[in-house]
């Protein structure tokens, strides 16, 4: 097994950083990981992946691991892409398709990130990590950690998801509740770095997430034969799947692999109850300011501040894309909407997504024949508190009341 | 595409039924689907099988689905088989795997049998399908119903886990809980079949449930390059999962695709809240009697009656296998070992599995280098009730108390 990888990149500046080493931030930003993709295309055919694992480390020659060894894994990827005509009827489309990332480990697309950035932080020989959560990034860092035989803790805030809460104590990580937001976790893991000698594994705030979540991209670009769709619906917290799908895109085109120059318009979703990368799209702005008294049911994109804001906003503009907050009280009618339809497990992190597709849709931005995906980041079941039914009862005792059956 | 089905059997007498037609049971018992192997031998090779996509459909010759366009799919299949060293290490084994089902639609295992049963009855025509469900068929058979275009009815006891209840609503089903176990929500089903219209989806009441459960055999099979292992540690309800699998190396075996003759020992697991199978195999009985009070937090594993109980008590017994029930109060206990060792999800029942597992090494029944494969039924994620945790709190309005934190 070879390694492609070159050197690493502030993604601030541009400054050239030694590969090889643990790296976190460079001027408190994200840094990339760069190949020598000349190399990756003369090494790696189209055919060669036909004989390959269904696994994201089919891509191995574009991912950082240096020894097969090294790879932590839960059998991470090659999530189904899945043609949804009911869906796309619904809003006038013809052509749209879900990535069901529900179907990973942990139920949701956080493994590929954690797969990639444990499978590093293990091949550095760390043994101790720490993140902030605000939904599915803890239940997979807990998940990988116990793969690879770290000890792993987890802070959420104290009204994140219960199943992510339980998933992350079962799974042997040590895992906290705080009265406060994802970005207050986050200091509490920055301030306890070295006293608990912890490495910090937040988003982006190692190299490695994205290359994991990069995966995303690369799979859709084979799914749909190396002919990328024409518009790209993501939800967006940190950030980190968005703009690693956008770096995918990037070096496939360096390697000759795509079949049209035409990449997809990325649309980074939030809800309305927190929008700071949608506002700093309308306002014109690089950098986002922090949202203030964020609150939405889609937990995973209730993030208010993001070390990555930039690097998602070039993405979308250099794309051609853009960033669109939904309204937070329809969340529930797209999530119902979106299973009754095609019956896939959607979060409401998704939800939202359908929510944009309307509103571009509406606004012509979005056009009948287009090539829409949208990517189910995690299954519904994982989202008890935002789900809660009430369900029509029969008592046993008494004879069965067929009329009231036949009126639901 | 071709179909190689030649007929029907009842599986209680052997009687020869005609294929192409609605089947349900045969002299109240289920019916087997019997296929034309040595035609499928020849039109199949494994080499074929690599260049097919990553689901349970790739085994398409060995199913009953006439028409490529009939099948109705939300890319289940191929799930991962995971080698488990620590968790192996914990009981003295060598060699255990567990094949993680969790990643499937809907998070667990049923959507094998439900992706084939609504294919069939989508194919003939079907509109309006009902269940009785104990924990996850109904969100399957919800899902697949929703993906089909038919009508679904779930009944479902009141106290099976609420995510399983959620997961019907919200994909369209019409859903109802009743004060009774899963045979009571059974007889709903059949007394309004004729004034309903449905179509009853039961375990084992319609013959293509098994076909897509027999794909797990399938995947085991080639995932080990067809040699096939020691023995197989499965949870069994209705047990559809374990007569599919049983059927499969049956098949695989007339088709000379084994690389040796030596089948699995199928253990069939239960909990001594609900043990009808592992009473009857301990007494020598080919029919088990109903279980009172059945009750266990494996909500998948409380079925008193099996309608095929003749048909997995003959599995096993054949197999050289058993059945065996594990100790109620100690489930959660190999929950938190199995997901702290290898990072899995793993559900109440597939920790009855482990626990059933720690029993037959204890007895020297399985040996230290024996291959076991253990089955991942479902993701732990969709039991909130029986996963809850109480996590330490940080307030954030204090200083730090990293000693605390320290401490957990």
């Amino acid at each position: 097994m070879s390694c492609y990888v070159t050197h690493m990149e502030g993604a601030i500046d541009g400054t050239k950083l030694p590969a090889g080493q643990i790296q976190t931030l460079h001027k408190d930003r994200p840094i990339w990981v760069r190949y020598d993709l000349k190399a990756v295309a003369r090494a790696l055919s189209k055919d060669m992946l036909r004989d390959r694992e269904p696994t994201m480390w089919r891509y191995r020659e574009l991912l950082p691991v240096e020894r097969e060894k090294d790879i932590v894994s839960l059998g991470e990827g090659m999530s189904p892409m899945l043609y949804c005509s009911r869906l796309g009827d619904a809003f006038g489309l013809r052509d749209v398709w879900m990535k069901d990332e529900s179907q990973l480990p942990t139920g949701s697309f956080k493994s590929r990130g954690m797969a990639a950035a444990i499978t590093m932080a293990k091949a550095f020989g760390i043994e101790r990590i720490a993140l902030p959560s605000a939904g599915n990034a803890g239940g997979a860092a807990a998940a990988y950690g116990a793969r690879a035989g770290l000890e792993t803790y987890v802070f959420m805030p104290e009204d994140t998801p219960v199943i992510n809460q339980y998933e992350c104590v079962l799974a042997g990580a040590k895992t906290f509740v705080a009265n406060g937001l994802i970005n207050d976790c986050g200091r509490i893991v920055g301030s306890g770095k070295e006293r608990m000698g912890w490495f910090d594994l937040s988003t982006l705030k190692e190299p490695y997430r994205i290359e994991g979540k990069k995966t995303m991209g690369l799979e859709l670009a084979e799914q749909f034969d190396w002919q990328l769709p024409d518009v790209i619906l993501y939800p967006t917290g940190g950030g980190t799947g968005l703009i690693g799908m956008w770096k995918a895109f990037q070096e496939l085109a360096e390697m000759g692999w795509l079949a049209h120059d035409r990449r997809p318009r990325m649309v980074s979703v939030q809800s309305e109850g927190c929008a700071p990368i949608a506002r700093a799209f309308e306002q014109g702005e690089r950098f986002a300011e922090p949202f203030d008294n964020a609150d939405t049911v889609a937990r995973g994109i209730r993030v208010p501040v993001a070390v990555g804001d930039f690097m998602i906003l070039d993405a979308v503009r250099e794309s051609g894309g853009c960033a669109i907050a939904v309204e937070e009280a329809r969340i529930r009618e797209w999530i119902e909407l979106s299973m009754s339809c095609e019956g896939i497990s959607v979060c409401p992190e998704t939800a939202a997504c359908v929510g944009a597709m309307e509103t571009l849709v509406e606004q012509g931005w979005i056009k009948p024949d287009e090539r829409v995906v949208i990517f189910n980041t995690g299954g519904t079941q994982k989202y008890v508190e935002a789900i809660t039914s009430t369900l029509p009862k029969i008592d046993l005792q008494q004879p069965i009341d067929w009329e009231m059956i036949a009126s639901v």
